[in-house]
């Protein structure tokens, strides 16, 4: 039902659960989404650092995971979560906070 | 400012700009991008296929694109935009209308 990637991850989506507001995209591989549904709260996998990455660990601003959805193919995952405070490393809200225009590419 | 993977690739979330709804999770190359800013209506490019993707070409559920943002370190989108209809091809009004549970791992 969950189709991991080659390399073993598959694309996860935050969405505040009260607001609706976007709040960022990880990935997550097997692990990670087993201690989600374990804790509660949001595990993700860094690429860059490549080892699971338990969001909120550093900031203290976890994810708490009310439900999770898969789309229609099993290649993405919805997080619906309330958020204990910035999810951004930036101290925003969301890691969507910038606007991209056509002048930008 | 817009940071393709090694495949050319974005990830691209596409949120329903009235209902706050995540929708589906797709994937952009610069030329989808390009289109997308051209016609205000969202191109994707097809993994599968290996191709360009006008989302709604063949069902006529176009998005049009309200506005695109992009995240903090650049590698992924969020369209907000209008649904000419049902967005997944289930006939659902999201992709994402399948929750996952412990027990599916």
């Amino acid at each position: 039902m969950v189709k991991f990637d080659e390399k073993g991850l598959i694309a996860a989506i935050a969405q505040d659960a009260n607001t609706g507001e976007v709040l960022m995209l990880g990935y997550m591989n097997e692990e990670s989404l087993r201690r989600t549904f374990a804790t509660g709260q949001a595990w993700f996998y860094s690429r860059s650092r490549q080892q699971l990455w338990h969001k909120g660990e550093t900031s203290g601003s976890y994810l708490i995971v009310r439900s999770v959805l898969i789309d229609c193919d099993g290649d993405a995952i919805l997080l619906l979560a309330d958020p204990q405070g910035p999810v951004c490393h930036t101290g925003n809200k969301t890691c969507f906070f910038q606007e991209l225009k056509k002048e930008d590419l």
